[in-house]
């Protein structure tokens, strides 16, 4: 058995754990992305200390690290990524020079998209949405997630459906990510006068509070919108949706599923699910990258 | 040298040539798609009977036939193509029996997207939009067009950019199409009570004439819209424009490059260019399906 030391790099937070080569996690622990006035890449080299202690006498062959934007993996360079305030950062120089480790880094969505399919086995064109505080996707075609000429495919959160609508935390307007990001859904329900520090709290007032409601239907629009597009150009066996936002469960998935339906009127829309791998996709995903910069093939199971 | 006959299937007009296996067009034959009360399949027969005795002595090796919508290519039917009134049409078997010739049928934008980079040696993603009576896309990504799980990927025209927008002749609202494609360009500007048979004669109005001019801008917004979704998933290395449409030139690549950038924030656009093989790119891309199903690797070349 080998482990690596896998970070999933959130907007809100850092979520970390040891990764067996089964996929299996034998540790975890989470740090804020932001913390005590420390950036980012402050709290990475954190979060990787801990979980080296945390690994103890299982010694670690690579350390794998998925962040969202725009990622030029092979150099382990984050290009940019709008929610962490990243341009050009040398994230495997830093973690290497830390740790003394191979690192893998990579786009979270798109490893996290692999993981899930070596999990499943699911079919060999699809497509993974993740949705926490930014929403990504890894479009998955023909078994290969595509990187596009600049490293900068899947930015599936920053389609503009809304033309001339609210504005994004990236600066465009009317993007979906504007709407149905767990950051979108927090700070438009405040907007509006309600309180709630998470995405899970404003669902939890879904029928209660009408400005719940009405945000939460601008979400599941929003995403249908987007959706409707992925679907029109590249035809996925299934649409798999991930992160955070996704543990809604059913109260995300039906009104979606329907709101498609609806947008599409000569073809079915493809089936909807959230990811087997759950809210775990991301820290697979990224512990995916550290196994591969080790050159292990990792045997990823689920259960 | 061998020829094949090749038939480029549109809403309005069959383009049919002989070309030969340098993508050389020998000789050509155009059709409109319905005709004295006659169906596409009918005409399609009778121009593929012209162009054989166009070819004369030179012996045709196979039959390819480009067609828009959702194109089954294992078994060359076309499951359904709205600008055609098709639904589950054989056409293979129809123009073998006619013919005895082997027939490849497939997707007009991917078998010209292909046939595109082919003859330019263009970078191995990258976008090709054919703009006529509708609107497809060949999403090309290294090197295939990506085809999706049923055959309906590609479908860009359909692409929802306008919400609740006007409707597209395929039934949805606010597709591209509905705006964009020269179908609808000319639609829009009789409603508005102007005169024109083709787009190019509202194009040679703008300028002189406000409703050209909106209806005009509508169509560059429309397809701003929808590159700007598909630079956010694909992140192709350019965008080529194909099709009659296409032909207005910079009329159209110049305000399209503006609105689409606009559109950007923390991106550059994609570069925008015309096809290589500009109002050819149809026929060719139908020749290089013939060539495909008679076993022949064409060397095209253009020039």
């Amino acid at each position: 058995m080998s482990v690596v030391l896998a970070v999933d790099v959130g907007g809100t937070g850092l979520k970390g754990a040891v990764v067996d080569d089964r996929g299996r996690t034998l540790a975890r622990r989470d740090r804020p992305t932001r913390l005590d006035g420390r950036g980012p890449a402050d709290n990475l080299l954190a979060l990787v200390a801990d979980l080296t202690a945390l690994a103890g006498a299982e010694e670690p062959v690579a350390v794998g690290v998925g962040t969202p934007g725009i990622v030029d993996e092979a150099t382990g360079t984050v290009v940019y990524a709008s929610n962490l305030g990243w341009r050009d950062v040398g994230l495997r120089a830093l973690l290497e020079d830390a740790t003394g480790l191979p690192v893998g880094v990579g786009h979270d969505a798109r490893a996290a998209g692999r993981a899930e399919q070596l999990a499943s086995g699911t079919h060999g064109s699809f497509v993974f949405v993740p949705i926490g505080t930014g929403i990504a996707a890894a479009l998955v075609v023909e078994g290969t997630a595509v990187s596009g000429v600049s490293g900068a495919a899947g930015e599936f959160g920053h389609v503009v459906v809304h033309p001339g609508g609210e504005v994004c935390p990236c600066g465009q307007h009317g993007c979906v990510e504007a709407y149905a990001a767990g950051g979108a859904v927090v700070r438009r329900f405040r907007a509006r006068g309600g309180e709630a520090a998470s995405t899970a709290e404003v669902v939890a007032l879904l029928g209660w509070d009408p400005r719940a409601d009405e945000v939460w239907a601008d979400a599941v629009r929003a995403l249908a919108l987007g959706l409707q597009g992925l679907t029109m150009l590249l035809d996925p066996a299934e649409i798999v949706l991930g992160g955070g936002v996704s543990g809604a469960g059913a109260v995300l998935l039906d009104p979606l599923g329907a709101e498609l339906a609806s947008l599409l009127t000569w073809r079915s829309p493809p089936p909807l699910r959230t990811a087997r791998w759950g809210a775990q996709a991301g820290r697979v995903g990224a512990a995916l990258l550290g196994f591969e910069r080790a050159g292990v093939t990792p045997d990823f199971q689920l259960g």
